[in-house]
């Protein structure tokens, strides 16, 4: 084993002394032990396998941390990860207390930032740029950005100030010719005519003695000092020229798994000192074939077989996940009523819709990575009597809570925001969590609030949301569902109307979507004790039932909410708001996520660690009645 | 009077019968109109003038409301009001109860959406037209967006959608060479490239010899059917290839300002049914001198007399607006410290920059319409130990709440966010109050929030946010701030720490921001009736003084929270829920924003309205207290 380079590379500095030789070496060490980690672990493998190459290049090249290099959707930054002292953590990638999936600057001084949502590298470089400029320093910034990442309107906002302020970075374009879900846009056409040139083709195909020859024409370049920018721009393609007309130079293709071409494109790049797009041609999956083969399952995904590719056999008879009773609801949905429109920004897959789109083409839309965009169209459809909905993860939906006050609620548009991905989402961790959206869509005028508590109310929960009209978000956590039975008819639920599971006149839980099932448990445990404990499924965020808060604040001694989202702004604060109108006082208790960034690992692992599972709940309840008889006894 | 056109035109349908001469002599009348009202009222002077002839040629075409005209940022759509059966309410422009100043689907079946944030008319209209592919109907849609706005990552992100998805829309570009601000953007050096080519100065020029034959050709064309497509290519300039890379056919710059060349350009257009973008050239102001001269005062500006375009003197000794204190205190700030940076987004006047921009022209940026960007370049400036100030309206600031999540708060960079226009604006009415960024600042972890009172809280305020690092957001109201006299020597406010301004034990209003000044004077007016108010000015929404709010619920007999935004996820449900925490059970009454959308009007008319004047909220304590007192008589 430690006959590996990679086991004696310690920080990227090490790369300096390395041949290009061993470089390549050392990208086919990383490779193995991004799939071994993975195989057991799971993660984001395609992705993190195409960028191997570029990522020894940028590195052999930069002297990291003072000069930066900056992931768009970090993900891809697994190498990036085992060449700067994480070697022994990546054992435990991504589970509790183990290295993160994600760049993350308080793991490493070589993670600049937390990079986890799409096309937000370049405006972070941009910054960075500006700064070194005002310091009169001369650290070198390189990001590295999909193709997909393109289009999502803050990249090209950061191009478009770029192109103007002519600050110095290289801008990697990792090309792999796919996103997540099938690559969407006028921007990708462009890029596919790039495609067609043979300059393309020779990069894809990594012919070596065309590169060669260009190499040897690089390295002169980098001595002609100021000449460099007019050769340079004989390699520029005139397809690029939707780049060149923001004021950017770019590079022709090339092919982006030859660290000696990487390296001397790399090197001509960064000596120009201006913006520069360096185009380079990758393979997702390369260098694994069950990934290159399938790369959209391997884009981010489970343990697996490393012979075979496969993972473990679903269990029979296991409940499906939200997202896949969601898919199908909307699919009867739509089978009902024509006007039903599913969106997506380029989630296909990730938020249930592939058996939509294969029976409804027409009315599916995938807008790429573009949020704000999605959101912006919904209220246009809607305008034009149409009935959009808008699947995206709730992190995701941050990008466009803009979108969802003026363009759909202000206006009391008909459309439902399907929050995929709702709450703690696990081994992905902080910039995945979807711990938001309960404080920012209850804050909205007009906005209801649906947080169903299994995959049967999920159902209902569509339902009502279709047919009650005006703006609804409807919120449902990752993974498995409860295992009740899905309803062949849904009905339509009555707004801000709850519903007791359990009843009791001890404790009183006013419980969330996901929340429900685990204060069920608590309950559970609380009767072994004698402690009855009414359980409520509230449904509604918004409205919520004054009548059962009430209710329970006049019969039972204690109140807790629990709600899979931060407490800050959230249903519990709704909740006390109801009590304190009506001027009812009872004893309550919050429960919900702290007012700090929950890390990555496994959700059961991180509810129980922050007392939200069942234990933990009844635990709290036990805690608070002691003290509130102890305060009682005190009087 | 009654010999005006205007006075005859009741809906667009009525300009079908006008001669391109008629609609000629209405657009003058509609621009004295526009001018009479605005210089009473106040409103958006440049941008309306600059777009009468655009609309009239659009509705003299279209069949609205069965076609759909939608406008970007639709303070430009005066004329479009006039024509839609407004004129007799166009007297109370932007005034309680009067005609509002944006598009407002409530208003009038004629305004498609509510149009008052950047950026977003394109994602409208591809929605429309999808809905129209969708319904197998014909109506036309039309779009009217200003060069400014394409900045934005929104639009982009619709333009790259409609390119690939060849909707039928026709985006008319009004290019008036600026927004609010000087425009920034390699987009407008690219259309600045454009402006350089003659076709671009004639149409600038409004040559009419050149015109009149394009338009011959124009008409020609739509008869050939199929053979548009290719004839209308040729209009095409190849400076346009940036929107044309999109998929998006383009024509050339044509006058913006003659009616007939406005008809025949956009019947082309249309007849091709494909996305277009049609370029027009228009002057803001147009019309009328003094905006011609002076377009960025005239973009929103008060009453003016219409002789000199001079406002009212300002009033000697009148305290100074919350965005001139923010603006010169930011300059000192950067005195002080090198590191401080100031980023805009195309408000360089709106939020006080303008000085900071001229002693600090380096440190100054100003990224366009791109909220986004601005907040992911600060996260970089801020991660290359600069310390970015981002002064963006609160109302805007929705837009990037991603960034200030992800980018920003995550890592816990260094960013001031001065959230001005904070509370309610206004005339400008409901896209534009800044209703919630309490609700979405105290949401996220390792935020501060600052709400100050006064400007001296402000000047202390901004020195304390630059100095305690971390992300911390400063909220403050449009227009004329206290009086009281501004520090010479800023300190550090101790973070989370309140000051009580009066003391008094009946009841304890805790107050944030511009309610403080309000609830003082509730304050006197109890104290007349023998009820002791203590008035604690609480100054941090972030973390909030839990010390000052427990002794309050210990000491009173009532609390009262009082804040400028939505009391949904806002700063009292906070405080409720810091006295659950404890245990604390008190009567207390939230004052806020309702659960509404707010009209628009002026801000203390609206305040009064709302019961959030000083009478509203002392007469709000007397209920409660006498319901209060009620309730114990009754036990």
């Amino acid at each position: 084993m430690s006959s590996r380079i990679l086991d004696v590379v310690k920080s990227p500095a090490d790369l300096k002394v390395l041949t290009d030789e061993d470089l390549g070496i050392l990208a086919a060490e990383i490779r193995e032990e991004i799939i071994s980690t993975t195989s057991k672990t799971g993660g984001h493998v395609a992705s993190s396998l195409g960028a191997v190459e570029i990522i020894l290049a940028a590195h052999s090249l930069l002297d990291s941390p003072k000069d930066k290099l900056v992931f768009d959707v970090g993900h891809q930054a697994y190498a990036h990860k085992l060449i700067t002292g994480r070697l022994d953590g990546f054992q435990n990638l991504r589970s509790y207390g183990g290295v993160s999936g994600f760049p993350r600057p308080q793991e490493s001084e070589h993670d600049v930032h937390p990079s986890g949502h799409a096309s937000d590298s370049l405006s972070v470089a941009v910054g960075l740029a500006k700064a070194r400029v005002l310091k009169g320093t001369d650290e070198k910034i390189v990001t590295i950005i999909g193709d997909a990442s393109l289009s999502g309107g803050m990249a090209f906002e950061a191009l478009n100030y770029v192109g103007h302020a002519q600050l110095p970075m290289v801008i990697i374009l990792n090309d792999n010719e796919m996103s997540i879900s099938r690559n969407v846009g006028g921007l990708v056409r462009h890029l596919g005519n790039m495609r067609t040139t043979s300059r393309y083709r020779e990069a894809r195909d990594g012919v070596q003695e065309r590169l060669e020859t260009s190499g040897r024409v690089g390295r002169g370049l980098v001595n002609f000092g100021r000449g460099v920018k007019e050769s340079v721009k004989q390699m520029v393609l005139p397809h690029t020229m939707m780049f060149e007309q923001l004021g950017i130079v770019c590079t022709a293709p090339i092919g982006g798994h030859d660290i000696r071409v990487l390296k001397e494109t790399l090197e001509v790049c960064l000596a120009m000192d201006a913006p520069v797009l360096m185009h380079v041609v990758t393979k997702k999956g390369a260098g694994y074939g069950h990934a290159t083969k399938d790369p959209e399952r391997f884009h981010g995904v489970g343990p697996y077989d490393i012979a075979t590719g496969k993972g473990p056999a679903k269990k029979e008879g296991a409940p499906p996940s939200y997202t896949d009773v969601f898919g199908a609801a909307l699919v009867r949905e739509a089978q009902a009523d024509e006007r039903v429109v599913a969106i997506t920004a380029a989630m296909q897959g990730g938020t249930g819709l592939k058996a939509f789109a294969k029976e409804f083409p027409d009315r599916f839309v995938d807008v790429g990575i573009a949020e704000e965009h999605a959101v912006g169209m919904a209220s246009g459809l809607a305008a034009g009597g149409r009935k959009p909905v808008v699947a995206v993860y709730s992190t995701f939906m941050q990008r466009a809570l803009d979108q969802m006050i003026i363009n759909c609620a202000l206006p009391n548009f008909d459309v439902v925001f399907a929050l995929d991905r709702a709450g703690l989402v696990g081994e992905d961790g902080p910039t995945h969590h979807g711990t938001f959206d309960i404080a920012y869509t209850r804050m909205i005028p007009n906005m209801k609030v649906l947080a169903p508590s299994d995959e049967a109310e999920l159902v209902h929960g569509l339902h009502t949301a279709l047919a009650i009209g005006g703006p609804v978000a409807i919120r449902y956590p990752r993974g498995s569902a409860v295992g009740v039975p899905v309803p062949e008819e849904p009905s339509v639920l009555e707004v801000g109307k709850s519903r007791i599971l359990r009843e009791g006149n001890d404790v009183a839980i006013l419980a969330f979507g996901r929340m429900v099932s685990r204060c069920l448990g608590a309950a559970d445990l609380l009767a072994e004790e004698g402690i009855g404990v009414r359980v409520v499924d509230m449904r509604w965020v918004k409205p919520l039932d004054e009548e059962a808060i009430l209710a329970a604040a006049r019969e039972c001694k204690l109140l807790l909410t629990a709600e899979g989202g931060v407490i800050s702004g959230g249903a519990g604060e709704g909740v006390l708001s109801v009590l304190a109108a009506a001027g009812e006082s009872v004893p309550t208790l919050l429960l919900g996520l702290p007012d700090e960034f929950v890390t990555h690992g496994n959700t059961e692992l991180l509810a129980k660690e922050l007392g939200l599972d069942a234990h933990g709940i009844a635990r709290q309840i036990r805690e608070k009645l002691s003290c509130e008889n102890q305060s009682v006894d005190n009087q």
